[in-house]
């Protein structure tokens, strides 16, 4: 059961990192360069792949790894005894991309299945951080959301966009990492079919979602002012990546790959000693209006394009 | 006794955190912001000055902070629960630099005193971290942080050089952070006089000891290629600090203020995936000959100038 259960998702894994790659590649023109790595201590490794200096994406990483052992890393079973000293399998897709062009947001995606003895779950979702708001891409972003989530029972979209904007929190600015998306973890309250479908679900839309918004303002004009902006703001990203996600520190700790883990930090990054918007400009408005949890699909239809 | 400490400590630091910044403005000819602040949780604050944007210095950040409460934060007395519920006062100076030149190093330096109750240690130090590895600055350094600590005994200096390399590493890069330099914590196995004279020495010999090394490097000539590996190199500082330097997590940690503690992070960074210098260059002799444990001080005389 363990064997094709694993037999069905690799091959799934494997392909939607292909598609994802495809897409990026489309949007950009430019290919990944690949990497095919093994784990240090555990067996299994994976395939990096990576985009610098394209024409619209400035760094984007494509992720599969698959890492099996006979046994989880203690700082994995702290809350699990039970599950210390026997055998695992981590398989998972991420995904990060950082464009050149400040009006495209970054996007975040993962997708993972996780096998303990006979125990298993998925995890994953996907979140959007722009540096400047546009009300119309949050809206599309979160209807795809919530078009992955709908199938699978009225309550699951609330549930992950929560579960996101909780995970996705950097509590020592006070700002939310982006607007959020959806965040899922140790999903195996459904059959293994109906949360494989969920995590197909959720790969497919995070496409979706995506997709137009990047391929609609990788065009837009900017300046200076918005470069500076977006290199300012992606520190931020830097500091929820180092201080706070889970995934990279528990990779980083468990003696993970270096360059396939920070592969998600933005290629350029300013720190500017406490700088602050100016009230009334666009860059006031990302964090009183987005930077903030909200629901995004109960706006009246007359909200304008740019809050 | 307390109070007494407390009075004779205080003014130094203020006027520690007067020199240094008497001295880096000497360096650049721009002058630092200042701003007060007081601590959200506890009682006290501090004093953060800044210099960005200086014609050598790109960016500078030299604190003094005074906090007091009722009782540490519990991550501070997991180790030492005894010292729970107890009044508490920590004094510090924390010193970063960032030149703008990548043949001037980065520095750091700290100095701080910590009373809980009627038990008290001083804490702090200094270390340099080159882009480009010059030999004689190295031994001048090491030479500064020697004769800082050899008023005090035989084998401080290789005490307190050690505990340097033991805390400036980066395990997940398996490189040191740059040459280090001097790390001492719980200092108090000295009378109070005495450790607060070593405390002293070591403030004035960081001045001693990176004083004369940006001075010689400032207006050394760079190029792009230079600026790069400066940039990219940075971001190991940016990694180091927000991954496993404790003052820094424990300041976010605890509440402190996010500006004044992440004023350590470099102006301007980058992140390339999977980068590598080439064999022969200097670039590749800083890794070799500058980020690894060695011993400054017994080098032959003849040592070139730029190994």
């Amino acid at each position: 059961m363990a064997a094709d259960m694993i037999d069905l998702i690799k091959p799934f894994f494997l392909d939607l990192q292909n598609r994802i790659c495809s897409c990026l590649v489309g949007l950009d023109g430019k290919a990944f360069k690949e990497d095919h790595w093994t784990h240090k201590q555990n067996q299994g490794g994976g395939i990096t792949r990576i985009l610098e200096n394209g024409l619209h994406i400035e760094k984007a990483g494509a992720s599969f790894s698959h890492v099996h052992g006979d046994a989880l890393p203690s700082a994995a079973t702290l809350k699990r005894p039970e599950l210390a000293n026997t055998p695992f399998q981590a398989l998972g897709v991420s995904v990060v991309v950082h464009p050149r062009n400040p009006y495209v947001p970054t996007s975040h995606f993962n997708v993972r299945f996780i096998l303990v003895g006979s125990i298993w779950w998925f995890g994953g979702g996907f979140d959007l951080t722009p540096y400047y708001g546009f009300a119309e891409d949050a809206i599309h972003w979160h209807t795809m959301a919530k078009a992955a989530c709908d199938p699978f029972g009225e309550a699951i979209y609330a549930r992950y966009k929560k579960a996101c904007d909780d995970y996705f929190y950097l509590p020592h600015r006070r700002e939310q990492r982006g607007i959020g998306g959806l965040f899922f973890d140790d999903l195996n309250t459904w059959e293994f079919e109906r949360c494989f479908d969920f995590a197909k679900s959720v790969s497919k839309h995070y496409l979706l979602a995506y997709e137009p918004i990047f391929a609609k303002r990788k065009t837009h004009a900017y300046g200076e002012r918005e470069r500076d902006f977006q290199c300012y703001r992606r520190g931020r990203y830097v500091e929820y990546n180092l201080l706070h996600d889970r995934g990279t520190l528990f990779g980083i700790q468990s003696g993970g790959r270096t360059e396939s883990i920070l592969m998600s930090l933005p290629p350029q990054v300013t720190w500017r000693y406490n700088w602050q918007p100016e009230a009334g400009t666009p860059e006031a408005a990302l964090y009183t209006d987005y930077l903030i949890i909200r629901e995004w699909l109960s706006l009246p239809l007359s909200t304008p394009a740019c809050l």
